[in-house]
C-alpha cells in the first residue's frame, strides 16, 4: 500500500513536469491492476490523459479492473473508436458488471458502439436478476463435441482460445447444446492425439442453474475445488461459466454483507470508503431505531420496580454489568452460530445437540464469572452478602439464558427463511436485557423481600 | 444438505444389510468430495469397511478430502500398502496439512511408509512456520527453462503432468533455480511451436516469501486474479506455488477468525461443531471476564451519583436504552472500519477523512434518534419537558462519542500493531456505556440541579 502511495506522488510530480515520455515508460512495466488503482487515486480531469498513454494492449484490461465511477469518467471522454476498442476487448461478465452500474445514457452510449454479437450477449446476461449465477457469468467458454478426437480439440481450442476467458476445463455440448460432460486440458495432455472426447470426458458434473444464487455456486466452486462451473438454463443446456476470481469476490461480498447485518447495518455492495453519509446514514438509521423502541421494554422493567430500587440504589450500579455480561455471552453464542450456518457447518437438525453444549459452556462461564464477582463484591464493593447473591445469582441465569436464546435465535431464524446473520449482538443483546433486568429484580423482590 | 443426509441413512441401511456389492455401486458414481462428507458422518467402525469399497482410482482423492479425525482412524486401521498409496498419491501439500495436525506416532507410522523422496519434500514443507506461505504451498509446479521452444515445453508438460498440482501457469526457473518469469499454457497454445518461452515468457511477476503470511498471499491471489502464485525464498529461488483452491479456504479461516474477534472469541482453526465445549469454553471466557471488569467503572459511575439518582429514580429507566443506542451506534462504525481494514480498503492516512464522514453520520442518527425519543417521551411516558431534554440530550451527544470512538480505535489499533478485530461491539460497547452515563449524569446534575 505505501508503495502505490509513493508511486502516486511520483505520477503526480511527472503530471506537473509534463514528463510525458517518462510517464508512459514507468506505465509500460506495471501491472494492469495496479494502474488501474493508480489510475482510482489520480484527479478525474487527468484521469483521460494519463488512460491514453496506457499501452495500447493494456489499455482494456486496465479499464476493466477499475471502479466503475473512474469508468463513467473515461466513457464520457472517451471518442468513439476508444469506446468500440474498450467493449471488444473486455469480457463479457466484466462487461456486464459495468454496464449494471453506469447511467442509461452512458449504457447507450457503449451498446451503440458494440458490435452486433457483442450487444447480443451483453443484454442477454443482463437479462438475469441480481445476484444469480447469471447475473455473474461469462458466455466465453471453451466447447468441444463428444465425438472429435483430441487433436480436433486442440486445433479448435489453438483457433478460438484467444477470445475465451477460461480455456483449462472444456464444456462438452450436444448439438442441442445440452452439457454432455467436461475434460480438462491437462487430461487431454495426458492421452494420445487419437483419443476421442467422449471416452475421457468426465460424466458427473458438478453445475448451476443461471437462477441459483450466486452465493451457492461460489460456495459449491470452493467445497469443489473447482476454476470454473458450467451454467445451465432449465433445459439443461450449456449458457456460461463462472470463474473463480467472481467466485472470490462473492465469498468476499458475502462475508462483508454479514458482518454488516450483525453490526445492525443494512449491506450494500459499495466499499465503505467510498459511500456518502447521507447513505451510510440511510444504512444505519432503521436499525437504531428498532432497536431503541425494542429496548423501552427493558425501561417498562426499571419503572416497574421504580418504588424497590428507590430503596435499594445500590442496585441501579449493577445494571450496566449485568447488561453488558448478558449481551457478550449471547453474542458469543450466536455469532458463532451464524458463522456455522454461513459456512454450512450447522443444519437444523443439530439444533439440541447445539443447545446442550451451550448449556454446559454457560453453566462452567456463569460459575467463573459469578464466583470472581462475588468475591469482588464482597472484598472491593464491600456490600452486603445478600446483594452480592442477589447479583451473582442474576449473572449465572444471564449468561444461561443469554447463551440460549443467542444460539437458537439464528438456528430458527434460518429455518423460517430469515438471513439468521440479523439475530446476532444487537438484537440478542436487546433481548438479553430485558430478561435479565426481570430475573434481576426477581431475585431481589424474593431475597430481599421488597 | 438434505440429499447427503438422505444418502447416509441409504448406506447405512446397505450396511446394515451388507449390501456390499450395491454400496460399492452407489460409492463408484459419486464425486469424491461428496464421499468424503459422507464417510464423516459414518460411525468410526465402519470406516474402514467403507474406505475400502471405494474405486482404487478415487481412494486417495477421497482421503486427502477428508477431515483430519478421520484420516487418523484410517490411518491408525491401514496396513502398509494402504499408507504407501495414499502418501504417494496424495498432493504434498495436502500431506503436509494432515501430518501438522497429527500425533507423532501417527506421523511416523506415514513418514516411514512414505518413499525417500516425497518423505524429504514433506519434512522441508514442514519446517515453515504456521500461517505462512511456505505451509500452505505445494512443491508439484511445473517448471520450464526460457531456451525451451514451445515444443519442448509440451513434450515436458505431457511427460510430467500427472504429479503436478497445476499446468496451467508454467514457471520459468534459471539453472540456479531463480524465478524468471511465467507462462500460461494458453499462451502457448497461441503462438507457433518453435517460439522461445524466453520470448514470449511474462518477467513482470507477483510472487511471494516463503515467509509471507498466507493471509496477504490469498489477498494478492484475489487481487490479480490468479490460480496459482510462485512462493520463492530470500534468494529468489522459486520453492513451490499456492493454488487457488487454499487461497479460498485462507480467506475463509481468516474471516470466520475476524468474526470471531469481534464477538469477543478466541479465535481456533476448528470448526463450532467439532469443538468440545470446555475447549469452546477456554475460547470465551477470557473476553468476559475482562468485559465484566470493564463494566466496573460504568458501575462505579452509578455509585457516584447514587444519591441524585435516589431522587430521579424515573433517570434509571432509561439507562438501558441510552447504553445500548450508544453501542451499537459505535459498533456500526467500528465495524465498518474493522472490514475496510481488512479489505485493505483503508489505510491510516484516512483517518481524518473517515473521522470527518462519521461525526456527519452521527449527527443525523444522533438527531433522527433524539426527535423520535423526545415524541415518544411527551406523550408515551408523558414525563416532564426538562427530563425528556436530558435523555435527548445525553442520546444525541452517546451518538456522536460512540460513532467517534467506533471508528477511530479501529485504525489506531492496526497502527499500534493490534488486530482491529478486538475493537468490535464488546470493547466499544464497554467504553461507550462508561462514557454515555457520565454524559448523562452531567446533563442531569445541570440541568435538574441535583
Amino acid at each position: 500500500m505505501e508503495e502505490s502511495k509513493l508511486e502516486l506522488e511520483y505520477v503526480k510530480e511527472l503530471l506537473e513536469q509534463r514528463k510525458y515520455a517518462e510517464l508512459r515508460d514507468m506505465l509500460k512495466d506495471q501491472n494492469p491492476i495496479d494502474v488501474a488503482q493508480l489510475l482510482g487515486e489520480v484527479p478525474d480531469e487527468k484521469l483521460l490523459l494519463l488512460y491514453r498513454m496506457l499501452p495500447k494492449e493494456d489499455a482494456a484490461e486496465v479499464f476493466s479492473e477499475m471502479e466503475h465511477d473512474e469508468q463513467e469518467t473515461l466513457i464520457r471522454a472517451f471518442n468513439d473508436r476508444e469506446i468500440r476498442e474498450v467493449i471488444e476487448e473486455m469480457y463479457v461478465d466484466d462487461a456486464v458488471d459495468m454496464l449494471e452500474e453506469m447511467p442509461a445514457v452512458v449504457v447507450n452510449k457503449i451498446l451503440r458502439h458494440a458490435d452486433v454479437e457483442t450487444r447480443k450477449e451483453i443484454n442477454e446476461l443482463l437479462k438475469y436478476p441480481e445476484d444469480s449465477a447469471g447475473s455473474v457469468m461469462t458466455t466465453e467458454y471453451m466447447s468441444l463435441k463428444s465425438d472429435m478426437t483430441v487433436a480436433d480439440a486442440f486445433e479448435r481450442i489453438r483457433r478460438t482460445a484467444d477470445e475465451k476467458e477460461d480455456i483449462y476445463t472444456c464444456y462438452v455440448i450436444s448439438p442441442s447444446r445440452k452439457l454432455e460432460g467436461t475434460v480438462t486440458l491437462k487430461e487431454m495432455f495426458l492421452t494420445s492425439k487419437d483419443t476421442i472426447i467422449g471416452d475421457i470426458m468426465e460424466t458427473n458434473i458438478i453445475s448451476a442453474n443461471t437462477l441459483d444464487d450466486q452465493e451457492k455456486v461460489a460456495k459449491d466452486m470452493a467445497k469443489y475445488n473447482l476454476t470454473t462451473i458450467p451454467i445451465v438454463d432449465q433445459e439443461n443446456r450449456l449458457v456460461g461459466i463462472v470463474t473463480v476470481d467472481d467466485a472470490i469476490d462473492v465469498i468476499q461480498e458475502e462475508n462483508t454483507e454479514d458482518i454488516e447485518m450483525m453490526a445492525a447495518i443494512t449491506p450494500t455492495d459499495k466499499p465503505y470508503i467510498s459511500t456518502g453519509f447521507f447513505e451510510t446514514y440511510k444504512k444505519r438509521i432503521p436499525w437504531l431505531l428498532i432497536l431503541m423502541i425494542s429496548a423501552t421494554f427493558t425501561g417498562a422493567i426499571i419503572t416497574k420496580y421504580e418504588s424497590a430500587l428507590g430503596k435499594y440504589v445500590i442496585l441501579t450500579a449493577y445494571i450496566p454489568m449485568l447488561m453488558d455480561t448478558g449481551g457478550n455471552a449471547g453474542s458469543q453464542a450466536s455469532v458463532s452460530i451464524i458463522r456455522g450456518i454461513s459456512l454450512d457447518e450447522i443444519q437444523f437438525s443439530d439444533i439440541f445437540r447445539i443447545q446442550g453444549k451451550e448449556f454446559l459452556v454457560a453453566l462452567l462461564c456463569g460459575a467463573t464469572l459469578a464466583v470472581a464477582n462475588f468475591a469482588k463484591l464482597l472484598f472491593i464493593d464491600k456490600v452486603s452478602v445478600v446483594i452480592a447473591a442477589v447479583v451473582c445469582a442474576t449473572l449465572l441465569l444471564t449468561v444461561i439464558v443469554a447463551k440460549f436464546v443467542g444460539c437458537s435465535l439464528p438456528i430458527l431464524a434460518k429455518k423460517v427463511g430469515f438471513d439468521p446473520a440479523v439475530m446476532a449482538s444487537p438484537f440478542i443483546t436487546t433481548i438479553v436485557d430485558a430478561i435479565s433486568l426481570f430475573i434481576y429484580f426477581q431475585f431481589a423482590s424474593h431475597i430481599l423481600g421488597i
